[in-house]
């Protein structure tokens, strides 16, 4: 079995650059087109997904091995965020502009009439990943949010599910036609090597790039676009360790039931979540820790195997395990098992926080079911430990529930490394609204001031520009007719 | 006359590291502290400024030559700039949360309780503007915008006035250790080579770089930013083109008003400002148009020369005059006279569109009072023009009031390059409000998404967190002594 069993070809230069010249003429086109016809083109592509589920759902499997329950889920969220969207622009929340009246006298208290609108930033390169193959894909987040902009997008497929990203490409094209759109609002490329991403993401109409997926991979595209004569954004998410820290007043209270809470965000989707827990800190002094742990390696031992979702993230994860495994701090708490061809067996590993901050091998991510639980002696080792692991797309506070002062520097530090922090419940599962934050400093994210999740990702896209002393129909949106040269 | 005559020492390595040490335990103990306190800071330095004002003047202009008429109206903008932010701090505008309540069900609809929450970066370094030596120096925007959003600042002073660097540093010193801040909130550098501002940007507890100077240095340091094993956002501002369209309304209306306003943007501060004019468009057909570029000569003529900031700029703006003289495509229109010593004279090349758009050489910027005038043979060549120039931090557009084809054309194309678009007036005299943008495509910002001048700069310097179920005491400001970690 090759990694990639159907992975597609390259898709030639002369047809990248084909695609991203019709997105420059579409962007010129389509900017500053109204908001309705955004929406209505948003709205299209969540109805063909639906329309298409069975069909769809039925390929993602096939391609994925995720299953159909978790994949009519992932659609069901996809739609619900193209539709989102579409709200949003029904209620004007996308590109609002800021007016400033003249005001007499001299600088700097006097000054001319300002408005500051948002512009869209033109074609948006859009990476997809493998593990979301509906909601971080095709027609996933990064495309909605880019089209809700007025950004058209070139989406390079994940070649893990050529057959899906395909069918998925489709629904676009005919919402495209069928609205009367240029063609150049959406395209796509495939590929399994870097070269025809590479070539996207140098092309001068791309103007910013979305991307999800390996931390090399996002290095090198990010290094590709900073490396241009004019450099353009990288919206890259590398990676993440989401660090759960389990204080004794939590598992005092309910040790067991987030024992089993944990395990199931562990191996969900076999671990293959961005937002997938990897550390796990615990005081080592309190006994509710240790029944914790052992309800946790028990339910773990209990999960049943799961595809990955390729080769070749089956042997990161195993090469992942044989490092903690050689690891003379590492010992396994989970039951040792041959391999089995269904899928990994999740894996927890325990370390001292003493060990952990010791080393900086043990702080990388294993992408799949995986985790070290730490123990820590007191507070300012937990500390110590979130510094450590840096850059995180979250962070888990169980059990802070009180203002003391261990607790406020807790989530200081938490703060300090994470996008969102979480006190209940487990970081798998980021909901899609407009208060969500899904980045976080590097590596979680490239730009930890933008989100690629919720609403606030259409910001990512949009650019201000400030009108001074601009008559009233500059003010406008331009008409489409007008706009289109 | 060495080219800066005055020149600090670098500053020693192990100084360096002591004072973004000192930042980074400053912006532990101090993030998240009350906005009235950074308020108050932002007051006492505006305070400072102008209690020493003859003082502050005296050293600037001796070392900037720029004229004491022009610093006493600068350190006024500076000053408003810092009352500003402690404004927009009273006022609850920095930092905004945004909370979204629980709503029941299974996702995607139902979803925990989220408050998007705006914290601080982190330690800031910024490195000081050398052509304002108030206003984008010490205690300048970006040092006001950090201060505001809760990040200390360690400066790089710029070497070109090294005396009023550290008598505007001691103002700072003095405001901290007053009203009882870690002395950390504040520190500054020197030094006339990049070595001393490499190690800064390179130090782990830097969290964000500010820039505003040369292409060649901005790039090389954002090069640094990027190099580090975790990257750091770098907000440059490299240099702008700064094109004015001259339509034939506008021209028919008021060339003479016109010429006169032009000519004196294009020579105030000896064009040492990063909005100075560089590029005129006028169309070639129009009769108007020759009258004002005959009235545009005559003002230039006229002008008295005035010092440049330094030798090595001096060196610059003759050897950019000398490229266009040499330039078979370009003929002079300004008078040619023999070097003065009391500064350069102004330089207006005349050159058709076709030419100009032939060689990219004719498209970098001078700095310093010269600009080309660009004749157009229609309405596509203005366009092709400003596509051309790329990334501006302006585009002025006379005479575009009507909202005729050509004009929309004309606008779109403008705000594809531009931050700031204006329609009367003339790019010099940025005003500092809310609306403001003061970016734009690179070269012009390598962050075209923020603002460098207005009160939207200080959100360069926060990022979002989403705080999930969290219990009422994390979702206040934490106070300043429990966050002393």
């Amino acid at each position: 079995m090759s990694i990639l069993p159907h992975a597609p070809a390259d898709t030639p230069d002369t047809d990248i650059d084909r695609l991203a010249e019709a997105a420059g003429a579409a962007a010129r086109a389509w900017r500053g087109g109204p908001a309705a016809g955004r929406a209505a083109l948003l709205r299209e592509l969540a109805q063909g997904l639906e329309e298409e589920r069975g069909h769809l759902v039925a390929l993602a499997d096939e391609e994925t091995h995720l299953g159909t329950a978790r994949l009519d889920g992932e659609l069901d969220r996809t739609a619900f965020q193209l539709r989102g969207f579409a709200q949003q622009l029904d209620e004007n929340q996308v590109g609002v502009a800021l007016g400033e009246a003249a005001v007499a006298g001299v600088p700097p208290q006097g000054r001319p009439a300002l408005t500051r609108v948002q512009v869209p930033l033109g074609p948006v390169a859009v990476f997809a990943a493998s593990n979301f193959p509906f909601a971080f894909s095709v027609l996933g987040g990064d495309t909605a949010s880019a089209l809700a902009a007025g950004c058209p997008v070139v989406v390079k497929a994940h070649p893990g599910h050529p057959r899906l990203s395909r069918a998925t490409a489709a629904i676009a094209e005919r919402a495209t036609r069928k609205l009367g759109l240029a063609s150049g609002v959406f395209g796509m490329i495939e590929g399994a090597s870097i070269t025809p991403g590479v070539r996207l993401v140098r092309h001068p109409e791309i103007s910013a790039v979305a991307f999800t997926g390996s931390f090399k991979g996002g290095v090198a595209l990010n290094a590709e676009a900073q490396a241009r004569s004019r450099p353009i954004p990288f919206f890259g998410e590398l990676g993440s360790i989401n660090p759960v820290i389990a204080l004794p007043a939590a598992l005092q209270q309910d040790g067991s039931g987030l024992a089993s809470q944990l395990a199931a965000s562990i191996v969900n989707g076999c671990g293959q979540f961005c937002t997938s827990p990897g550390v796990i800190v615990i005081l080592d002094s309190d006994g509710a820790s240790d029944a914790f742990v052992r309800d946790l390696t028990a339910a773990l031992d209990a999960a049943r195997p799961h595809a990955m979702l390729n080769m070749a993230l089956r042997d990161g994860f195993e090469h992942g395990v044989a490092r903690f495994e050689r690891h003379l701090a590492v010992s396994r708490l989970t039951t040792a098992v041959a391999a089995e061809s269904a899928g990994p067996r999740a894996y927890l590993g325990q370390v001292s926080a003493s060990q952990f901050l010791a080393d900086p091998a043990l702080h990388e991510e294993v992408f799949g079911p995986a985790a070290l639980l730490v123990r820590a002696a007191d507070d300012d080792e937990m500390i110590s430990v979130l510094r450590a692991v840096g850059g995180s797309l979250t962070v888990t506070l169980w059990g802070a529930d009180a203002p003391t002062d261990a607790n406020c520097r807790l989530l200081q530090a938490a703060v300090s490394i994470a996008g969102r922090v979480l006190f209940r419940g487990v970081p798998t599962g980021v909901a899609v609204c407009a208060a969500q934050q899904h980045g976080g400093p590097w590596p979680a994210s490239t730009r930890p001031e933008s989100t690629s999740v919720g609403f606030a990702a259409v910001e990512r896209f949009l650019r201000p520009v400030a009108l001074q002393d601009a008559p009233a129909w500059a003010l406008q949106p331009m008409p489409a007719a007008i706009a289109n040269n």
